[in-house]
């Protein structure tokens, strides 16, 4: 258990990025942007699930993210507000529209105002900073990219786009393959490359997202990537796979149906080039020896915000020890 | 007193028109709607006050007789739905969007569901029939027009749209002059032209609206204003002015800074090329005589249901009596 957290891990104020999708990554991001000075954490945010829903843009990792760093995420639904209300769902049944993708009254605030400013011309950034900044946020949250990209799952009932899969179709079809849509030519925000080859960065931090649909999607675009792979910080990935089951989500499901064995193991594979170091839980404690690269083994299940914090520090600590003889994987 | 609803006013079952706009007009409509038998009435209703705003589509009028007519108006407030809730405002605020004019949960879910099938390629009056369906609303609620219509309102503070003449202003600029943009060119729908030269039309009735800023962009549509000089049927307006005052709205305050005489003469001047009959209240029985076409004094203040259903009856019988004597006021 960690102490609740009002004394931040300095790291000699040292920026530090994370890379993250939904729910479980953002308590990750939660837990760092908590034992971090203010504003020393950005976090760059999946957009791969982006979509646009009763004609307003969606994004649903972002507001998780907006959600969980400014105290507004629901603690038990996982996603959406707290004390979030109904009435405009229940509005738009009586109006025959289509109700398959919950919209709380509060949630669609963010979405009616982010589609008004895009639609003015604003970036998606540009919005998300101005959000933060309402929401008394600290901490830079950057999408991937101010483009389009669009994640794509090839499954048994042909290609669905993520929230067709993930919510509409509740992950029931089988998954064969995936699919970045836009990401070989989306540009990723300078504010993005910046932050990554900062050469005070202390730790890049891979957190325990869905691989293949949250990390994956800001991993597919190429300069993002390069620009990970040229980094001086050491590059730690948090396992999203414990006892091969999956937290939260599809990603143990999908795996098997990928063929790959459902475990740590596998996670550290997928991230293989990219990381210094990986993170597991202490019920993989046996994979450690076999993973291939430097690991951690610790909780990585986050029930309370003193877990958040507690792995939180634990990465902060495991990229430092790492940092001494880390160098670019692969020069820029 | 009237008595409440259920038996209906057959008039042979011919159909009923009627004009109106928001609040005033829409309690006459609903009255109507309870006396005729159902689908004998057809509303035409205003959209000059149709606006974008937040990026949504708003039918101001249409709204309100869309939910005066399914019982979801708000008897108190006067506008928007009943019980309700105003979480997305509150959310709105704290992410520092635009709050002045205010759009409940319930309320919202019609201008989102709207917006986006006008956006797929829908026709306004089409988005509102599917609507009036699922409302469960006999009445046929026909938009004045499908394309664009503007009511500009000049003021000593300049041009003003009508929403921000009265909703941000809140009605206090000093009006010199109305205008209707679009009215010159607007189409209307076949349905409504059909509706208004039916030979089977028992009335048509100008409810008490805001003759200037919500019956008047109606009739300044060239197509529409002659349709109604041509009907066979008799024609016939209810005074929105009672002892020199407005029941509701800043149709007084308007009349006085146009340099008009607030008394239902000069709204029977107003209308005086088109009607047959013009309807005004008890406290107005002394102007009679000078109106210079048959008239009816009534009570016109409508608190009750009762006092809806009651003037609905009246006019209905006004009508009846006048249409022995009626022709076209001007062949087609």
């Amino acid at each position: 258990m960690g102490t609740t957290g009002q004394d931040t891990y300095p790291f000699d104020g040292r920026p530090v990025t994370a890379l993250c999708g939904g729910i479980g990554g953002a308590k990750l991001a939660l837990g760092l942007s908590r034992v971090l000075a203010p504003g020393q954490l950005r976090v760059v945010v999946n957009t791969g699930d982006d979509f646009e829903h009763l004609g307003l843009h969606i994004s649903p990792d972002i507001d998780t993210v907006l959600y969980t760093l400014s105290g507004l995420a629901d603690p038990v639904r996982g996603w959406g507000q707290v004390d979030e209300t109904w009435a405009f769902m229940a509005a738009l049944e009586a109006l025959g529209g289509e109700t398959w993708f919950r919209l709380g009254d509060r949630d669609l605030a963010t979405h009616v105002e982010r589609t008004r400013r895009l639609r003015a011309g604003e970036s998606l950034s540009s919005v998300v900073e101005a959000f933060a900044q309402s929401l008394g946020i600290a901490t830079r949250i950057l999408p991937m990219s101010d483009d389009s990209v669009c994640t794509v799952v090839e499954t048994d009932e042909g290609a669905l786009a993520f929230q067709d899969y993930f919510v509409r179709r509740q992950c029931r079809p089988r998954v064969s393959a995936m699919r970045y849509d836009g990401a070989d030519t989306a540009g990723v925000l300078p504010a993005v490359l910046d932050t990554i080859a900062d050469p005070e960065q202390a730790a890049i931090i891979l957190c325990p997202s869905n691989p293949y649909l949250s990390i994956g999607p800001i991993l597919a675009i190429p300069s993002l990537r390069r620009a990970i792979l040229a980094a001086a910080a050491p590059v730690i990935a948090v396992s999203p796979i414990v006892a091969g089951r999956a937290i939260k989500g599809p990603a143990a499901k999908l795996m098997a149906e990928l063929g790959l064995e459902v475990s740590s193991a596998e996670i550290a594979r997928y991230y293989r080039d990219l990381i210094d170091g990986f993170v597991l839980d202490t019920a993989d404690a046996d994979l450690a020896a076999g993973i291939g690269c430097p690991t951690h083994v610790t909780n990585t299940v986050m029930e309370s915000l003193g877990d958040r914090e507690q792995l939180a520090r634990t990465c902060l600590s495991f990229a430092a020890s790492l940092s001494e003889t880390v160098g670019p994987k692969r020069p820029g």
